[in-house]
């Protein structure tokens, strides 16, 4: 499968857990379900919405096993290999691999100084020991640096990158890339993490969209995406619009961490909707307010619409 | 041991790799008993300035056997549980313990988000794991958050810490943390990663320093260390000065990566001294340039003497 | 006028001087004329594009009067008054409404610390002054603090703002300003100041642009607001995609400061067109590299076409 | 008056406001002597303390004035001369010239983007301008730069700086400033304006201390000095040690601004020791909190005692 191959909406899975903290495979396979029954075009595992920097690896090798054989070869399953540099990001290459993963999606290391010459030997490294394609993903938020739009088109040149991940809400950035990227002959996918902006991503060029809100309504994302290969731009904002309301759900407990903000709206969400059993986190996660719990049923409830019209 | 009994000088050991990238074991044993004949209090394995990042699990595992067989109780083995969040850390808290570590030392989560009161859960949650002295790793050049001193020394007084190492560059937070631990009664052994500024730290109550600069020359801190217990202040500030102008070594290569600037310096210097035999860094570092190589053979030959003599 | 009458392209011009540094009023003079022969929908006098972070009163008040005088009425002009807080902002929406500015446009207190409610406070502070419309500017990398849209669309039903200059290249914020900003029933007019994303922008929701870009090619901001206006979306992404190679004019010169690389390249540019006299720059920036003022020609030959066709 | 004879201990006066909003002349004049029965080795008028940040010009020329007059030649006079960029300090250096000022103070450029070789050039103009000595504020919270040791001493050397006020937090490039000047035959004299760190920074070769927290107890920095130039460091330690304890004043309204949280501290202290008439602050402050306030006075009186007897 060549990196032109990956296309649409990918949305990153979050990692249901049970009440003992370990995966919870019933939860998960049912997840993958509701996104594949509302027409993605692939899943991602073990991104950040799938809390990947908080499993070990036991819990990770859970989850991608599980995502694997529940889509069953129905659309490519993407497997984040998230470490802190080279070496420790290819033991996660060799373990993902071998459970099948249809791409990998790394990012640049962290915790370590890196610099951009650094930065660029880490993928070409990544991409000798991988035989599926790769993926970067940008995510400063995270990572703390910002890749290079020329950096990672020329990297998709050489072969080495299959797409790119955008996270990075640098727009202008973002912009830069695709123009690069499509005056190289196209050798990218490019993808926008960035569920509130897809109709704008698609208008200037990208090729899908790996949204974290796309857990609780993956049929939205999939209307914007058809409508913008439709040319219809007036739909694409209006669904885009609805989604953004639907967003509010992440800003419903401002006081907690960015993790459980995020993913702990959407495993909220994705309960009260009837797909997964539980909204727990992972340690160290403070659990999720219950008036902010309430506050995000009442959105979902709105925008989506009740649990039983939803499904 | 309690943690109390922690003081002193007790730098962070470098990794020492052979031409494969391998650890280079004969190279390590050397650089500890360079250690041990110059009188620290004991060493620090898998650090930052150990490449405790950059290293996977069979190379961390190698380091601290290592380190341990080669120190042989005569001082205490600290070593470093670098990982991304609370289930992780806990993996290398086991083979850590499992090692014989006398002690573990720890950061905040990174890459994911986190809430204080998270950091603070995460730090409680390895301590009930622990089984020997857990120490807090306040480096927020690498971890991306500060941590607050008036958590540590409440962790301290609850027994979850035995003592911090703070590298955060923060003099006022420090003045702060040694403050509040005195008035809780010294729960916490407090020491200063910052190799520059050591006669300041403990004057004003640090009970001991991790110096990466101590690699290359732990008779030195060790002297400044000697110094301010016998209240002579005018030599501990004069063996600073010494050991600062040494210190000029880490920006003799301004343009490569904080990793290779700093870690490449120590290594590059030890191998001028004769302790290790290659100064080569772990994937995906550049290697250090040459002309900056000779500028630290120059410094160190004019602040440590040339090698037959730092012997 | 009302903030609902603020729509379309409204470039920030550039501050032309002369070569003792004083404001070159001829070219100012006719870099106005460049704009107004475009189509342009008003002019924004003093924005950080005009230097005013560099200039004296003396050479603001000679910028406003300049401006003002030469565009005689035909389009609005709006002014910053850019100051540290606000005892020295209202010095200069004073000497603003004085000189006859159609709106005024002013930051979040800079230099000192501010809380939410102090930057809130201090924008009522400034409408009380304030007898023309007042927008809000929302530029984080010369400010160093993000607005809140949910303040701005607050102030905005109050009749505190008419209207909000967004340079913060955060994309999500942005569609949630103009969504938070129809729900009120769009009290403020809402501009996108990053001018390769104008587009997007638009197909959100936006009522215009403020591009520095603009300076050097103001037909074609004209033409993507027409496009949009038409609903032809496909027109005004080609036309973005036009302009977004004019923009690489920014990426000359990578190593000078933000001030010249960027004000720098759109005086040259204005230069090479025949616009205005001088590429000057005011103190302390270090003058445009000949490499790079070449490379500025260059592109803007090829995207632009040479001066006597751009004409 | 050389470089060479700055030294001691030179707080940066609050300014004090009346019930409008205009500086408190008697205020002032009290605050002013407070210092100087203190014993202080000069006065910083117009500093970040100051409220410089917030004074329009008239109410910046106020202050200056009456420090200038009360002072009345017993101890030199240091003015800050703070704007945006070169042209605009260049006009203030002009008025405080005028009025008096025995030195000025001067930070890089902020709201504009700069280069290291603009900084350079920056302190250079305003040199060239200058008829009393100047000197360099690194203040990286406020300016958002950090000042390179070296470029420092090297203005230094070259007679375009007389001194430094380093508030950058960053003790390692503080060594680093002192031992370059050193090196060079100390053309600078140099301040840390840390104001709970000041023990060792004497220790390490500082020539003095612009305290914030010295327009409450001036007396102790005296004290510290005198304590440090004895070289009984641990004198100096303890009284530090205490001044640490008064300067949880600053940490009684963690929610305020910075501004409100810091300045607001000292000038309720000082309005309950009798030595100014309000703790008002400038627009737009939100007042400092009634239970913060009760706070600050509780730690008042147990450090410094109450205010009849630390008159």
């Amino acid at each position: 499968m060549s990196g032109a191959a990956f296309t649409g909406v990918i949305p990153p899975l979050v990692t249901p857990l049970d009440d003992t903290g370990e995966v919870d495979v019933g939860s998960l396979r049912r997840l993958v379900e509701w996104q594949i029954d509302a027409g993605v075009h692939g899943v991602f595992a073990l991104g950040s919405s799938g809390e990947v920097g908080y499993l070990d690896d036991p819990r990770r090798r859970a989850v991608l096993e599980t995502v694997r054989d529940a889509v069953a070869g129905r659309v490519p399953v993407l497997a984040g290999v998230i470490e802190m540099s080279t070496q420790r990001v290819l033991s996660q290459v060799r373990v993902a691999q071998s459970l099948g993963a249809d791409a990998l999606v790394a990012t640049a290391p962290f915790y370590i100084g890196t610099s951009p010459a650094e930065i660029e030997r880490h993928f070409r490294l990544l991409a000798e020991a991988a035989t599926v394609p790769l993926f970067a993903y940008d995510i400063p938020i995270a990572v703390h640096t910002k890749l290079d739009p020329l950096m990672l088109v020329r990297l998709g040149s050489d072969g080495v990158l299959a797409g790119v991940k955008d996270s990075s809400g640098d727009d202008i950035s973002f912009r830069r890339l695709v123009a690069a990227n499509r005056d190289a002959g196209r050798p990218l996918s490019i993808f926008t993490g960035h569920e509130v902006v897809v109709d704008g991503a698609l208008l200037i060029g990208a090729d899908g969209v790996v949204p974290g809100l796309g857990n609780v309504d993956p049929a939205g994302y999939v209307r914007i995406f058809q409508a913008a290969a439709d040319g219809d731009w007036p739909a694409a904002r209006e669904e885009q619009d609805r989604l953004a309301r639907l967003f509010e759900i992440l800003r419903t407990a401002p006081d907690v961490s960015r993790g459980a903000g995020g993913i702990g709206a959407f495993k909220t969400a994705l309960q009260h909707l009837g797909v997964i059993t539980s909204a727990r986190m992972s340690e160290p996660v403070i659990s999720f307010d219950q008036a902010a719990a309430a506050r995000v049923r009442q959105i979902v409830d709105q925008v989506v619409g009740p649990p039983e019209l939803a499904r």
